[in-house]
């Protein structure tokens, strides 16, 4: 009996998926990208989950693309070709999945986080990492530059030290990742999971709906020049504003008082 | 006799703008909000205005949005709905004046600068802020999430750093603020005023033209793809060069030697 | 004799041009800014160069324009008008051939880089500063704005700073630069110039088709929407798996050996 390849708890709101293959370092097979696909999509789906958690079982969060998998894709009269482009579009499907729940999603992070597997973290809402945690887009040192990851690590960090680490292939750890902004912060490993929790208990707590407004408004003022970013979000805000529970949430902190949500 | 809501005081070509409505921690009321609109406007016209402080009078720089006025305009018809796009659309607005005034606008704050006070920090060009000052995007702890703050917010810090702020509603401070670029320093207290006015004079010393036609350009070309930036700042450039006062400044350079400015 | 304005040294792969105006500064003159595009162009046409490492000689990186020269050309009938946008229109072509170049450009940097020399620290894909090094876009205090060199930093760090900077006109050390994400790194002077070509060595020995793959998509997909980055990207490393030497470094991977690369 094969073990699930992502498995799933939930507690009080919140999700934590776990990606279960650690022999293979929880590599980014086309069952991993379906399993998550899939199991990502159903959450978004489910009104009772108000967070997302995505941590790595065994050694390492995510060591990127399955290789072996990707070189048995060669065996086919094109090479490979369909098989490939496919695959990106599976692969970048998923990481603009991530940004379009309607949950924040924060990767638990821990080992290591390389090419797709960094792409992940960078992907993520949030990403608190576990100290000694290396991060790399290392896919030049094979002679596959990382394209993809970059799409997400460069929506993260600066220029410079985006352009360095895509082109040497090193690594870096968990400290010089959250100076970068690539991770939210780094913690002890055996506070990793608790830490990462009580983040995700903390978003839970707030009004759902308001959330949920906000991370959809936070992806789509982004990519909108300055008056667009204001005229849709002052539309946000005041349709924000229409909710009974948004009106019973300022009423209670003005009466000094805990608000008596839905 | 009422104070005034917002003081303006001028000297060597610095306006210092104070909101003063103190026992409601400057709250951007709709008289707030018409007042800055009005007294920025203004100084934006004046030719001998070089520079403008924004402060703010009493415990805190500004706690954002008036709750009180703005669940009174929930009693309408519509509930509110009209009263809303139109309060959002009014607070937009002056948040995109402060970015096309000719002046540079420095924001000089303490205390506290939350919700919309941390959206004025934001929009601001500069920012000092006297140590222990406490930032927050904190609106989604009440219900309704800072998506207009938001707006600024993105536009000044990293994307991880941002979502957190968001979404968790939590506080961070001015040292913590300066790392994010939130703001570009912070100083001791007793310091802030002096600290804001000597960088607002070290600007008012340079030539007036220059300044207006770099800040212009800063938030033209921020929003232009490469080509058409280099595009647009080239003819800037060259139009600066054909100023009398630049031909001066660049002469005296050469002959070290002060410039003589109209 | 006079010396060459622009030397070029290629050792394995990497070539290290040196402005060599050493008394002038290295200023960014007419002869100076036709050498740099000719030999870029050139060097960019080469397959067996691999890196570009962009160097000053004497004791400043680059000062910006040639000054003097720049108020000669008001010498015409139009006060210098057709000259200086001319002028602006080829350094900003300048600007623009370097992150449009096959091979990554790392500036080495010591002494000053002010003004046009600041921005091109900040075009080149990455930087070695030398400790002790500074850096301003200081135009503003002889009343030329540095609109053309803001295009570069501010697509290089935060708003504020830049803000900062351009209309204050102050320097910033080396230990600031990297701070703000300006540059890579500062070293020990003694140690500038091996530490710059142990970055390009590195660099260098990496698949070079799949490092000018890379660079290219870095650049394009900075101005794309997220759908159209990954759509892009997502092909830019389908491609990059159809080459034989990504095959094989793949494999050799997978085999614990080193790449028989062509």
């Amino acid at each position: 009996m094969e073990d699930e390849i992502l498995t799933c708890d939930v507690s009080e709101g919140v999700a934590r998926l776990v990606m279960n293959r650690p022999g293979k370092l929880n590599a980014l097979s086309d069952a991993m990208l379906a399993a998550l696909t899939d199991r990502l999509t159903a959450l978004g789906a489910d009104p009772d989950i108000r967070v997302i958690i995505l941590a790595g079982a065994g050694k390492a969060f995510c060591a990127g693309h399955d290789l072996k998998e990707m070189q048995a894709g060669r065996a086919t009269l094109d090479g490979g070709a369909a098989y490939f482009n496919d695959l990106f579009a599976r692969c970048g499907a998923l990481m603009q999945l991530i940004p379009s729940l309607p949950q924040p999603v924060i990767a638990e992070v821990h080992g290591i986080a390389t090419a797709a597997g960094c792409q992940l973290v960078a992907t993520c809402d949030m990403a608190v990492a576990a100290e000694g945690t290396r991060f790399g887009v290392n896919g030049v040192n094979i002679g596959l530059f990382c394209s993809t990851p970059m799409v997400a690590l460069t929506r993260n960090i600066g220029r410079k030290a985006a352009f360095e680490l895509l082109t040497t292939g090193q690594f870096v750890d968990a400290a010089r990742a959250t100076e970068l902004g690539l991770i939210n912060r780094a913690v002890p490993h055996d506070r990793l999971q608790a830490e990462t929790r009580a983040l995700a208990q903390t978003i839970a707590g707030k009004l759902t709906a308001a959330v949920r407004i906000g991370k959809a408004a936070f992806y789509e003022q982004a990519q909108m020049d300055l008056a667009e970013a204001y005229s849709h979000t002052g539309r946000v805000m005041a349709d924000n504003m229409l909710l009974r529970d948004t009106d019973e949430g300022i009423t209670a902190f003005l009466e000094k008082r805990s608000p008596d949500w839905a």
